[in-house]
């Protein structure tokens, strides 16, 4: 049994859905591991991870346009110092995932066939994202 | 240290929540593993997972009433293809979870006395729902 | 490989968010494992556990009043035998998280510099909270 780590860095630009599965799934195949148990942690309280459908882009959209709505920016908040759009971000943030544990079969994420990894970005402006990775099996 | 594997199919017919507990304990126990981590991982983003009171069967209709409510089936959605439960479902997996990770002491899941483990199925049709397992101790 | 356990007991005392951060950090040093991965798991199904901001405490009070808004008290719930405050709270859990995992790098969280790790009481009355925590690695 063997564990192997890594921080993936993500540049964002604006509230949406950004995709990592490609990359996490390329470094978990690299690792070499035939049964194994990843996790995602994203070091941040005002972006969150999140698993969708990536077969129509039309779901990331509409699922930001529902958290939107769901939090408006104009709201009676008493954290308002860094913007409007900041502490809509922490809500969205508890609302969703902080952490993501998938397992491992020959070497493979056991994703669903229409699964992909979301970074859910909640901020306005340019942020540099990281997502800490760990593996553990053999 | 080992790891064991396997897959819950469940097969739903409409909305609500269907509970797994008894069948994942009884997995868990067989693998005799005395202190480990189970992970739970659904294959899905329009069914997820959510760990509630089994004691009162009102709560789960419950629940279910207030995840319909904030997710209307008329919402101004782009992604509506497949009928007005589609993109409320997506919704619905998100604000929940797609994964569960719960400590093993003693051969058994750490449960709390009134919790249950359920696949909350947001589509109206007949699905099979596959859960992945992965128990990792010794 | 080795594993570690612990069980973390948090009295509550009416709504809102209790760090645990400080007392989980030093659980897991004491352990003196270098590279590991932490699981929190909460005993409940009307208190929840959320990774928050823990620079401004009003984070905190804003979070607690955006659930508070979209679960009244006065909904038309069928399970309410406990009180108004009951199936709001098990809603609010099911909107956060019964679990985290989160991975440690050099025997410490890879926690994000402004997250705390706190439990999230909704019910009113005084409660003795009980957070599993699970720890692998070597």
């Amino acid at each position: 049994m063997r564990q192997a780590n890594h921080t993936f860095t993500t540049t964002t630009n604006g509230p949406g859905l950004y995709e990592i599965t490609a990359e996490v799934c390329n470094w978990c195949y690299q690792q070499e591991m035939d049964s194994a148990l990843l996790t995602l942690f994203i070091q941040h309280t005002s972006a969150s991870l999140t698993i969708q459908e990536n077969a129509d882009p039309d779901v990331c959209l509409d699922l930001q346009d529902f958290f939107e709505g769901i939090t408006p920016r104009n709201g009676p908040y008493r954290h308002s110092a860094e913007g409007p759009d900041d502490m809509p971000a922490h809500i969205k943030s508890a609302l969703t995932q902080v952490q993501l544990t998938i397992p491992l079969r020959s070497s493979r994420l056991t994703l669903g066939t229409w699964q992909g990894i979301y970074i859910f970005e909640h901020r306005d402006h340019r942020h540099s994202r990281q997502v800490v990775a760990h593996l553990i099996g053999n």
